[in-house]
């Protein structure tokens, strides 16, 4: 049943990629308004698709923004899984279109590559769920699991109506996990899994002083000047060791297993890697964690603005009435990002000198998220990219969000798969590229996974 | 003799006052290069009343910039002291000219106030020294002292020229001391004698961390954060009683005498003035120093200026590649501003983390200045305020720089005497005034300095 869902896949190449190519040529710019009937077009396009492959109850909801593209299949009976396909098909836009070295929307194949805008993100990927349906259905008349599909179009501006659409629909979305190909995997021979991705909590602190900019001349020495107050709390952020000094920050971090630990280390990222990226010479932080646990799987605190006074050229001798800055954390499971935000916000005013006025503002926040290695979907996924790519995937852990992992998990408990098939494809950039043979294995990896998981 | 030049500058106010109003009349605005040929005008103006009241080898002396006005009277004998009088004859743009009760450059008297651009800063506080030498002059035929005139026209822009023309004519210029009047007095009915200037080092910092801003998802926890270096460096510059930590700081600081911490504490300056003035309710810095103490007579360390990331509405989450912080420090008898320079550039770099790269730059810096209370010059002017004004003036120092002062101390070696008569009389601000009365006791104070000082 398998293998010759796998035949009719390696069959229809051709007919996939053609496919694939007229996806691409709708110019799906969901930043761009002018774009609008372009993004109507991709998701008619993506609906019509999925009927004719035989998925069920296909519809193009509307949203307040873009519409989501819904299908599903689930006659495998109440005993199988559920998997919610996630995928997007809005795309970035172009500019700067004289560095393309072929027209975006006009897709081609050059060594073994897809170029074209949304190759890999993320109709390429996208894509690959669909195909490896179609061959399952084509040649089986059914599939092992079922499947929900929900494919977005506004994943490039922030996903703003998708979190809502979510929390309306829960029921229609149920299911026991979910499945996502929109990243990229360590190398072309080395397929990765991320299995986990860090939170998020977004800080302000403002110090305010005197009722104005004082001159320096005038009242230096008698004022508690609001940069150097501002400095010192973050100053105490942090320890010698790297460590973030907020009572209470790392209670309920998640404490790394022998078995994650042994298999972070078996992805290839060195310290020349870091180097080079970096342009630095020597890292910082926990000395007690590997470079990639410090930056996926420990929790942080980074200063990510700061300002006040007099920020010219030459001189200028003022105190200034205000500063402030922008702060924040990674989380890592279980840290909540309300509880960080108030444990944040308890530990500054208690640092807070009585000699300015300090304030505490809540930007944005997020979720950690984590599947773990050893649940039934990571096994069947590791076991699927073996079977497509022939070497056993790492498992990995990403020191950024993606926050509708965090919905998935936190609204529907459906815990995620992120099965990315990408490289370093320079999406969001000129000559947005996908290996060719990445789509046709992606094609095989989800078509593999979809039948481990009832094994 | 006293009297008899006090009394004919009693007979002759109404003519002085109708000569200043002459000179208000010129709108000598240095700022704006339209009122070239009124800088011109009101410097011809100055030499030609000095010639007429018997002041020698007046010349208006071309300089890169606006010309200096030059006089001398040095027919007292090589045992008189020789006075160096500087003021300025350019003043302020008047705009917004609609906040103006009356036109900036028609002066008028009301409620006992010349009102005009300049009143106050600096020309009728400049050409008091004028009358008194005419009074003088007009009934002794003499003057008990030596006297050198120096003014200027470029004060409001920051005196360009005149550094650069104390050093070319250090032997026209020598002196005994200097004697100016371009500030205020406490208040009319106290007097007050600024005895010492704080000088300046103004510095900058710049850290740098990695070649680009990163993201803080996928390399929070591996980087030094360079706007949490900064932070740190700048939370080591002071400890916790608000010292300035830099390693030989202090050294070269003249210790305040009790004298001077006595006649510091006449000076009526209340927690209840700062309070209003700064809009803060309590006070920073050195616990052993009172307020006017702290702001006056003591070094400090300020953060001017600090930057670094995203500064924006909202939320970036980003490492910044680098940040930076303008910090400057005043300075006071006897600390040497390029020996604090490398004192600051040394304690940095020693705090420098090897995580990131710190450079240190050296912007602008200035002499303090002070005239010791207990000198000649000191104890005459003190005297004379008495004699003019009825009570006896305090001393008091200020926070800020004029840096005539230190280059006339530091280039001629002749310490300044600053002999203000404002008051808070709007300069630089529409309704600019100077008091009547403070115009006549300041041609009576000049007359009473030029006498006690050979007492």
């Amino acid at each position: 049943m398998l293998q010759s869902a796998l035949e009719y896949a390696r069959a229809n190449r051709e007919r996939y990629l053609d496919q694939l190519f007229d996806l691409l040529r709708i110019p799906s710019v969901s930043t761009l308004s002018e774009h609008k009937p372009d993004i109507q077009r991709a998701a008619e396009w993506l609906a019509a698709d999925m009927r004719r492959v035989g998925l069920k109850n296909v519809e193009v909801l509307p949203t307040d923004g873009n519409p989501v593209v819904y299908g599903e299949w689930l006659e495998a009976g109440s005993d199988a899984p559920t998997v919610l396909i996630y995928g997007h098909y809005d795309v970035q836009p172009a500019d700067p279109l004289e560095l393309w070295e072929t027209p975006p929307f006009e897709p081609q194949i050059r060594d073994g590559e897809i170029y074209a805008r949304g190759a890999s993100d993320d109709k390429g990927q996208m894509f690959t769920h669909i195909k490896a349906i179609e061959s399952i259905l084509a040649t089986e008349g059914r599939l092992p699991i079922n499947v929900k599909l929900i494919f977005e179009g506004e994943e490039e501006v922030g996903s703003p109506s998708l979190g809502p659409f979510v929390v309306a629909n829960k029921e229609k979305l149920a299911a026991d996990s979910s499945l996502i190909s929109d990243g990229r995997i360590v190398g072309p021979d080395c397929p990765s899994i991320v299995y986990a991705l860090r939170g998020l909590t977004y800080m302000e602190i403002r110090i305010r002083g005197p009722k104005r900019d004082l001159h320096s001349g005038g009242y230096g020495g008698s004022v508690h000047n609001p940069a150097q107050a501002l400095a010192e709390i973050i100053a105490a952020l942090h320890d010698e060791q790297g460590r973030v000094t907020i009572p209470g920050f790392y209670d309920r971090v998640r404490p790394l297993s022998e078995e994650e630990r042994a298999a972070l280390r078996k992805v290839p990222y060195s310290l020349e890697q870091w180097q080079e990226e970096t342009g630095l010479e020597k890292p910082w932080g926990e000395p007690e964690y590997t470079l990639l646990e410090r930056i996926t799987a420990r929790p942080t605190c980074e200063v990510n603005g700061i300002w006040g006074g007099f920020q010219g050229e030459g001189s200028k001798t003022v105190i200034p009435a205000e500063a402030g800055a922008k702060i924040s954390m990674r989380l890592v499971p279980d840290q909540d990002p309300d509880e960080i935000a108030r444990l944040f916000a308890g530990y500054v005013e208690s640092l807070a000198p009585d000699t300015v006025t300090v304030e505490v503002i809540k930007h944005v926040g997020g979720w950690p998220a984590i599947t773990p290695i050893d649940s039934p979907e990571m096994r069947a996924a590791a076991r699927a990219y073996e079977a497509a790519w022939g070497v056993a995937p790492v498992f990995t852990r990403e020191g950024g969000s993606i926050p509708i992992v965090a919905t998935f998990q936190k609204e529907l408990n459906a815990p995620a798969v992120l099965m990315g098939f990408g490289l370093d494809d320079n999406v969001h950039s000129p000559n947005e590229h996908f290996r060719l043979a990445h789509f046709y294995r992606g094609i095989d990896t989800v078509i593999h996974y979809y039948y481990y998981l009832v094994e």
